[in-house]
């Protein structure tokens, strides 16, 4: 349950506030160029804005300790390790026996018979850092076969972002809330492009249904969309179809892309459209009303502690990890990307 | 990547215009009831509303080939066969060298070097028949726990569907627009109630991501929502997070269920609600450009033959198998529904 | 558990003495020419030697109900069902209540809480055609890529088959002890030609892992062994060691072949030698002791019915079979097999 | 590829001469006591003969990473890192161009494009040091069910053995054979008590086909027998069958265990034996053909560096790991030990 994927597959491991957090990568081809570099780019883009994000101060220090040697993937597992230095379980135990609202302390405590009270465990934010560092492998890979994948913040704290400005007004609007001690969502779009026609399958492992089980496996996220999305309840057939064109290299292609780039869960070559609408952060510092499980009685409580006024931010380095994951191994099944080497040795 | 599920897992096979499609159901434990009546009830689900759907003349005559003894599983896989009795593969060769807006016939084409002329191969709504069969044992299943899935119409041909009275205003809409050979689409809304709390499991394998997986998987979903869905982007935490209460037996609950009856993708125990968006059908009865593959031009096509002006009350049924599958999957997962036996024998 | 296979995957169902027996086939790639007579010539190799084999007359009547059009695979899934025109449950009611020892009765009860007193349900040699017949469509596929299987006996009734002569020998010794009611068994070997090296995974997919779950999935096995199998543990590693050469084309090879075929689960693209030790046939028409379930205490008994003397000459074409499965599996997770379609369009 | 299990998964990552290797166990259940010390007393047993076994000087020094909690598990993954202290890439680099015959050089160069001159990479039996971490959980599972594995030496340098002189006498022979610089192989028994009756699965999930995949996973193995083994092939079905009895409290049990207590895949409740056939270490050093890849020519070379005379001493304890990893995952799959956690909160 803690890996993704079938022939490209990772699997992460690591609490919030444990020693470390990881991946192991399974079915990277060998020889694909890999260094720091690439894994410490990405895992920078974690916390992007310091303001809005939370105030915890990792360094983000990591180690690839195996499937790489001399600059060069080797065919084996990748296993990455990101130390946890900033770790303070100690600051959460003023919330020790409440079920913190809006979080999964109940849900596990269900599931596994405790909650883990140094702050959410792997249901925290924080367990995404693997998806990170496993994300930059997989992002390269596709960069050498042509696909990009992009992603941009539409919608934050109730105001629409089109641009630079509408993205400063919605920023501001969330930092004012946020002083207020609640917190706020928004909402993302990946773009994918350069995919080629054909990727996919039909009926159970649609591209987009693995998509969608990829993007709702990151927290906070309630509702994904594919194309124009929730628009197609209210269109007709007439005006969603995209129409075929050929152009003179006997190239097929939509002459608009309302479909978002899928067809019957197979890419149709155009650009793969995805929105994401993002939850506001559950930990709020306002009074709220929950169950004390020792106490076994309703309180209400008022936590401190770190604070993410707003977590839209961190889903796009995520989103297009996760996104990447999908498309490796879905390029893997179709055989256009190689499973066992990238090139032949010098 | 015809098969669903981890240990409560279903097989689909089958073309639309092939002589019978089908299913097989490994993981189901013996020594649950099954009769044709289960089976028969489920089937007749598939085309609710004779005019604005297919005019197809399925009698969705069916065998239970094996798993099925003296009226009770045994252990085995449950294969189920049901007859194509009103294949007409020949109704469609019109358009056999033209790629249908909308339809998978090119990406098909990308895919697997040809499209199915016969009208959709897998990729037709008829594919989920086999699908409605193996539902029937899984809603048993889960009705011996307890569990039950209501689903419902709650938009059709851009009208929003409250009442009786909406849903015939609704429909009067989408048979309008349907005389004019267009088609409209809608939305569709899933209610589970009486799953336990801790049901699901965290990070790759979350309940609503598994869910939303087994939504995307029907054709024509375009958008997938849970709990509140879009509307998190532009709420607070103050007001998005259910407050927690315990009741005198010391049963936790949500006061309010925002969320959907899930948190960190683990049930909650309250209701788990989704919402699909629905496209209108692709197949119209109005001019389309596209492109000829044989003749390598672009071309205005009028299609005739079958057509479902409107195929949201197809949904719901299929919806809720497919729901049913992932809750029998993570039942059993958890320990919760047995995967050997129901009872001991008699 | 009725699913065989990565990426080429195969599902079973049915008893052998319901209705029907069937194979679902999913990941076979678009464009392999298939027609009847390809699954024909497979079943027939069923009861190779019907004076040794069971005299049950089945013709085993099939059809494919999907994933061929116009003799041609078209990428979806292939069913096959293969009729039982000769089950006659009523002939084995005698032994209802009494655990046959050998068999796989008494472990049904304790996993699923009944016994199928028809005859072995899905623990019978007759479950095995099903995969006879999902064979022909891999082993069709390994022909197109220049990998073939033979096999043979190699023991019979205990005594060694190296000719014509020494196996006329041993089915005149198997046939001796049958007429007494009791059975024989023996041993099988295959050898795989023309399979590339480089095929197969280090660590937990290595090839003869995957083979050798495949050879024991079939029933009766009781061991597997690669190249010189047992002999390994008194020889010395300088004996056992193969040297390598180079030819004058570059290719390297191993001068001898002591491994089998296979170094670290990987191929050397050297045959690859597999050995079966097949058990005697658990029914035997002489007295036995057991267990009454109902009346439970211990009887002996004496069963007559259907009696396979020996069923070393029904392993061959199952076991060709299930090494067919795994090749194409490995051949196309290493990208040597194509997964989406064999040739384009003509 | 690097995964073993369906709901018990473990993943291995590391290379014998990178900084470290690991396991990733998923799915163990929480509330689970685990300390460093189950770890390190499985860890100690790796290299058991000094003598006979390799003389690198691994201290094991490891971390849990994850999934452990104050001395319990959490459900989440377990992350168990083992740094390798003594890699010593540089003393293998003699024969960095020269395939060792039978190594995994040669299979490794065709799947990979390269050979890890470092000494084996995953193909070297440091591997398995993160299967006895791993193995350490597992055992200490099975051990709260009831559940034993004990494995012994019952073959060594051609010498059978059964008691404490025989393995001397073994032991000798084998020592006096490595001092000529060559290797010596043998074989392991291993007995499984206390394993419910109606454990495993028919046809593809055999509990024994699971099993000898989990052995053939073992570098070295090269044949696998259950119960009487390779003797099934000359014995009659009257004397191979096992009588069924039963008790005074109705339990029902086989007078004899010659099926080695698996019948049709699932267990019989009595102890289940299983014999692997261990090859001499490929290594000797002595004067051996193989070929230099860059000079593209055959050559005799003699390797020094490290050398295990027999390793047959390092097989028990990883084949009880690999052996514990599929009975807990069997024992998973039929309910018998919870997937959540094993008891509840305190």
């Amino acid at each position: 349950m803690n890996s993704f994927g079938r022939v490209f597959r990772i699997t992460t491991w690591g609490e919030s506030h444990g020693p470390a957090l990881g991946v192991v990568i399974d079915g990277c081809p060998a020889r694909l160029p890999v260094d720091d570099n690439d894994i410490f780019n990405r895992l920078k883009l974690d916390v992007p804005d310091q303001e809005l994000g939370t105030p915890r101060g990792e360094k983000n220090r990591f180690q690839i300790l195996s499937g790489v040697f001399d600059g060069m993937t080797i065919g084996t597992p990748i296993s990455i390790i990101i130390w946890n230095n900033d770790a303070r379980p100690e600051s959460y135990s003023g919330g020790r026996d409440t079920l913190r609202p809006g979080h999964a302390d109940y849900t596990w405590l269900k599931r596994f018979g405790h909650t883990d009270w140094r702050g959410g465990s792997r249901a925290s934010g924080r367990e995404c850092i693997a998806r990170l560092a496993a994300g930059a492998i997989a992002l390269k890979i596709l960069e050498k076969f042509g696909v990009s994948i992009k992603s941009r913040i539409i919608e934050m704290a109730g105001i629409e972002v089109t641009d630079a400005k509408s993205m400063e007004n919605a920023r501001d609007k969330a930092l004012e809330i946020g002083k207020t001690g609640d917190s706020t969502g928004g909402a993302v779009e990946l773009i994918i492009s350069g995919l080629p026609a054909g990727t996919g399958s039909p009926v159970f492992a649609k591209l987009h249904a693995d998509l969608s089980s990829a993007m709702f496996s990151i927290g906070g996220i309630k509702a994904v969309q594919f194309g124009v999305g929730t628009e197609v309840s209210a269109m007709k057939g007439s005006e969603l179809n995209d129409s075929f064109d050929i152009d003179k290299d006997g190239e097929i292609f939509t002459e608009t892309n309302s479909c978002g780039g899928i067809l019957g869960g197979i890419s149709t070559g155009d650009d793969l459209t995805i929105k994401l609408s993002v939850k506001p952060t559950p930990t709020v510092l306002i009074p709220q009303k929950t169950v004390d499980i020792r106490e076994k009685k309703q309180k209400t409580v008022k936590y401190s502690g770190r604070f993410d006024m707003n977590f839209v931010p961190r889903i796009p380095p995520v989103a297009e990890s996760m996104t990447a994951f999908v498309l490796v191994d879905h390029l893997m099944l179709s055989g256009i990307i190689p499973t066992t080497k990238l090139q032949p040795e010098s």
